[in-house]
């Protein structure tokens, strides 16, 4: 079963890695990180120690910088056993603010894309994540006006889905959302049978990978950069 | 200028300390790091200097206990002139900690007040803050069912509220904010046309503190408990 782009009203755009860059500033922070610990342990393990850390508070801190500082800290006390310099925590502090503070770099495209489709669909940006930060994002981004709203989602899953349509009172086979995760912007869109494309980024979070077994049989569509979309939709 | 009640189509309600108990965690919280930090200086320096960090941050990392937390971890290395104990930052990390698994202890006639405006009209929470942290409170408070969905807002001034008021397609006129904040939840609601009751709650954040000028010449109504609201709306 293909997409029926012809019944499509509301367009949601996964914002990280999507819209603009993101995972690779997450990637930077580990590396100095890495860095800010090597008297205590490999990067290797460091590593390790910083990702499960992270996927462990995802329950209590949620997605984003703040919650990925807290846990730097964390794992900079267990890591160095209750060793490691107050200036190296004054560090860690530093390199959450710096990311809150990096520019928006946008992808290829992108703005070409949103005017293009802005004409037509209603737009939105639907993200897992801290308000604050993304809507700061969206603003140094200059897409604010490409887009009708913002709808921070705690999760991405089924259910978050569903309410997001019931918000938007429409129905599922309306809404096509675009994002660069398989696990959270297209296979939970599919499962409530509304329509999802993917647009892979060159890293994906290895807690956002997913098995050969859970996109089997699932119809959504891969395409490899933003600008096809224009093509798909007009 | 009354508030003309018959037109009222969404009622907001702000959350922490209109629905809950929230400010008293963060007083408890302050108190506790307080007697953490004895060592290097008196409880007013430490309050004031945390209270001075947290405004600070405001900016960068918005409202909610994961930027307080950061930020007392940052006050500790400060005021200790970075001598503080990897114990006592570890205490520091537990007491955010604790903060977020708090539980939700709903004010006085919340839930029969609710019950009753469901009836009648669509309810909303309205709050800053972290949506993780507000949909978990939600949960836990048993209120979920009677909210049509929870609206986070990165800040509460005029621009937010004519947004949301847009997003919920309905005029001024026709939205009602309930909240414990003069400044946050009334105010800024009023001076866009629409409508807001003021519930005091008993302490009141220093941030959130308006002046007799700002005030001036409003029109809002005051209510002393929520279930005064029962009788205004039916």
């Amino acid at each position: 079963m293909e997409i029926d782009y012809k019944n499509i009203k509301v367009i949601g755009f996964d914002a990280d890695d999507t819209l603009w860059i993101n995972e690779t500033y997450f990637r930077e922070a580990e590396v100095e990180f890495c860095k800010l610990l090597s008297p205590f342990e490999t990067f290797n393990k460091i590593d390790h120690e910083l990702s499960m850390k992270h996927m462990e508070h995802l329950a209590i801190y949620g997605y984003g910088i703040k919650g990925f500082t807290l846990s730097m800290v964390e794992v900079a006390l267990e890591l160095s056993n209750h060793t490691v310099s107050n200036k190296t925590i004054a560090k860690i502090l530093e390199i959450g603010k710096d990311m809150l503070n990096k520019p928006v770099e946008l992808l290829e495209d992108v703005e070409l894309v949103l005017q293009e489709l802005s004409k037509n669909y209603k737009l939105i940006v639907a993200t897992k994540g801290d308000l604050l930060d993304q809507e700061r994002k969206l603003e140094k981004s200059g897409l604010l006006d490409y887009f009708h709203h913002i709808e921070i989602l705690s999760d991405k899953k089924e259910a978050n889905y569903s309410n997001l349509l019931n918000h938007l009172d429409i129905n599922p086979s309306e809404f096509l959302m675009i994002g660069n995760s398989l696990k959270s912007d297209v296979l939970p869109v599919v499962n409530i049978k509304s329509n999802a494309i993917h647009i892979p980024f060159h890293t994906t979070w290895v807690h956002e990978q997913v098995g050969a077994s859970e996109t089997n049989g699932k119809v959504y569509k891969t395409i490899n950069k933003l600008n096809d979309l224009v093509a798909l939709l007009n």
